[in-house]
């Protein structure tokens, strides 16, 4: 029997790479979680037709694709294991069209989300979807995963700035999803359905943004420190609640300050102390810096406004060293809870409760504007321990009974998969995995990534 | 044996409807085309269990099941003909919650969108999608249809508006679909896929939907006369280019406008004249308002300016009158057509072709902010004679080849079902018309809607 390794070499000669480096980094993604065992090869998709052929294959051979773009997913999802073939699109770089009249920009999947936004720049236009990860993942992955960012509060996230997409589907036919126009319910929304889909539906081969003009105007940036965190996000809701929307709203609380400071030798900062970063941006950036700097103050915080876009983002930089610092820490499990905005102190509370039962340090960051927090673990060694997953199970079934959700950027992955049916009920995920059959009938797209029957 | 009737009598009473006048009326919409025959009952559900019920009885006896809000749909997906139940989830309206700290508000289906809306203003709040029939159409109806509206390029149409949905499948069975929190990537992003769905995919018995918060400042208005309708279209591209961002962008052409003036009883506007009519809002509405004011002169329009909220309004309601002017011309088919906003001028072209071609005159009105365009076919008696269904043909191929679609906001419905598969291809269509049997695999939801495959 000729085996698919053996057809995909024949059909796509040098694009498949079968070297011992590039098949053991793709077991893994940046969650720190492997794969087990080594997959086939790592196909390097140049063209659609590569896709495609590749696709061709696997589906006459039965064999699993596992998709990846830049690999810097938080939940293995792109992980690829024994047996398995890796399609890799990120090589797949162009920009076939910007359209400044239009507020378009149609892409290639492979570009990298910063390379993407230095071009638009140029025409005065951005992308808004701005993970943490930007300089380091792909627009294609940022779909697959329904990625969110700093900015998503004001801006939106990748649900929001994706008008159409192609897809070559698990037998190699591409389908064209969406169109170019703003606005269309011709048939059901298959769009949506793609983003935030992890690979599990079809490779998205290309994709119509949807685009924003640069917003003009100063930058900005407001920082406070709280006494505890439960204050932080009362002072964080209640900038909510005022009705100013800031750009950014990020709240640390004292033990990654802690480790942050410790990174960038900064001094150490005082004992049980949170904090709130905060950029206003547009017209009335000044502004409304002033109202929330007077929340802020009226919530205890010692607040301080800058209005210098530089020391701006030397203020940011302390809550983007966060995945750096927890990295020094040790292994870290990178969670992803969101929940309503006004439920925040109380999740900070149900955080309190599981670090005091599971006697575990719980470093936490917020994206505070939208609710979504990110609390990590951190322990020795590759494996996530027993005790970790007992806490983490608490720290899911806190977010959901509080309206919230087990994920609200990072995805489900292989590490989620075992609450899916808890916060979708049975019935939905039954739903859910017999839509994703119809995309993929012989179930040969990233098997066991989301939906996973006996996880 | 026990008829489909006798069940639904049997189990809910009162609630079932058999009224001639009843029956009669759930045979159309507001499009004007009504199905053949006359349904078996109109349930007038008031709680979800009702709406459970109905569909219990209907999956066990293999009977067609329309649902109906308010009736107001273009397309005719909510008429109801031989041998169908209609279920109405009209009498449903409560609004369970609102949360002004979270932006949200839990609602039934059947409020209609302007009585939410005037609930919500009581707590400072919106809810943004602003269809022309707001005053007469069910929230409900506006998320099975993924409704538009004036204000939807500044302030998003439906799909951008909705957290979750509860929605009751064709067996009965009730899932919470979303969550209450702003962000969310848990499995497929099937609150999206029904958004739009017409009915075809389970009955929305409620939905959380995304709030914002009322504009302040004040609202600016712009009216603009031009030569002709290609140097108004042309007007609005460059308002658009020029990075302004109006609340509302409204176009009429010649054979509107001169229509709508013979209605109201104002003076004949000059032969040939087309119109914008803008408005502005925000802190920075004044100044938005004389920057479009100065494209518009630029371009040859003869405009003028009001800061006055009540004579905006009056201005306004010229364009909001077109649905009337065209009823008093005759029975009217009302397009639907979206483009690219750089492809509007193109679009008016290929319109007038068009009307060239087929001795036909087409008045059309445009959302100009975001290249939604409805033409309309006037005639006399009931049916669509052959000719209005060719003029109305090409139209749509001109729209899909422009890189749009054939309904940017009304929906497929029965009046475009026999051009879906021209927009989405052989492949999407089926892929489509599967996934919409995950949810209902004896195809007793709104059956021949949007899905025909002998349409
Ligand atoms: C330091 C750091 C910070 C981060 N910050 C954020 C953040 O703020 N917000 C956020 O949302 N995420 C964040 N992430 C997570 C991660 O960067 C995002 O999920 C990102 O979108 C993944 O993109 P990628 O190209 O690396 O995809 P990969 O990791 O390669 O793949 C992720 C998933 O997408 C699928 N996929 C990739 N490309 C395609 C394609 N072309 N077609 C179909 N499926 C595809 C894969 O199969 C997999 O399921 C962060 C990660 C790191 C390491
Ligand atoms: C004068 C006028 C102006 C209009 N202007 C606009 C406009 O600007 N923008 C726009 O988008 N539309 C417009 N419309 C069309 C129409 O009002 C919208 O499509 C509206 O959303 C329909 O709401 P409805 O409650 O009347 O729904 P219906 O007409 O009763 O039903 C429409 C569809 O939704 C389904 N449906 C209704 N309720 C539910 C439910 N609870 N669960 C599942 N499915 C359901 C029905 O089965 C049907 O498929 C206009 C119509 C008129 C008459």
């Amino acid at each position: 029997m000729v085996t698919p390794l053996a057809l995909l070499q024949e059909s796509l000669g040098a694009l498949v790479d079968t070297r011992e480096a590039s098949l053991e980094e793709a077991r893994a993604d940046r969650s720190g979680h492997s794969a087990p065992g080594r997959p086939l090869a790592v196909v390097h998709a140049e063209r659609v037709e590569h896709v495609q052929e590749t696709l061709r294959i696997a589906t006459a051979t039965r064999t699993p694709v596992v998709v990846r773009g830049a690999g810097t997913g938080l939940a293995g999802a792109a992980n690829a294991g024994t047996g398995e073939i890796v399609l890799s699109t990120r090589r797949m770089t162009a920009i076939r069209e910007v359209r400044p009249d239009d507020l378009l920009a149609v892409v290639e999947p492979g570009i990298l989300n910063a390379e993407l936004n230095a071009a638009l720049a140029a025409h005065g236009l951005w992308w808004p979807p701005d993970p943490a990860s930007r300089d380091i993942s792909t627009v294609g992955g940022n779909i697959a995963t329904g990625a969110g960012g700093l900015l998503c509060a004001k801006y939106g996230v990748v649900r929001e700035a994706v008008l159409g997409v192609d897809l070559v589907l698990a037998d190699g036919r591409l389908l064209h999803l969406g169109h170019r126009s703003v606005k269309g319910v011709t048939g059901l929304d298959l769009t949506s359905l793609v983003i935030g889909s992890e690979g599990t539906l079809g490779v998205v081969v290309g994709a119509t943004l949807k685009l924003r003009r640069l917003v003009p105007g100063e930058t900005c940036t407001v920082t406070a420190t709280f006494p505890g965190v439960r204050s932080a996000a009362a002072a964080s809701a209640a900038v909510t609640a005022a009705g100013v929307q800031p750009a950014i709203m990020e709240l640390m609380d004292a033990a990654s300050l802690t480790a942050v400071h410790a990174l960038l030798a900064l001094p150490a900062p005082t004992p049980g102390a949170a904090q709130l970063t905060i950029q206003t941006d547009g017209p009335a950036a000044g502004v409304e810096a002033e109202t929330i700097a007077g929340i802020l103050r009226a919530h205890d915080g010692v607040t301080i406004v800058s209005r210098d876009r530089d020391e701006g983002e030397r203020l940011l930089a302390v809550r983007r060293s966060m995945h750096a610092a927890m990295a020094a820490l040790g292994t870290t499990l990178i969670e992803d809870v969101s929940v309503p905005r006004s439920a925040m102190p109380a999740m900070f509370d149900e955080i309190a409760r599981i670090e005091r039962e599971y006697g575990l340090t719980i470093p936490t960051v917020a994206h505070a504007g939208d609710g979504n927090l990110h609390p990590n673990f951190i322990f020795d060694g590759p494996e996530t321990p027993p005790n970790v997953w007992a806490a983490a199970d608490e720290l899911f079934r806190a977010a959901i009974a509080l309206g919230g959700t087990l994920t609200g950027e990072h995805g489900i992955g292989v590490l989620k998969r075992r609450w899916l049916a808890a916060e979708l009920g049975d019935d939905q995920w039954e739903l859910q995995r017999r839509i994703a059959a119809v995309f993929d009938p012989l179930g040969i797209l990233n098997p066991g990534k989301v939906f996973d029957p006996d996880a």
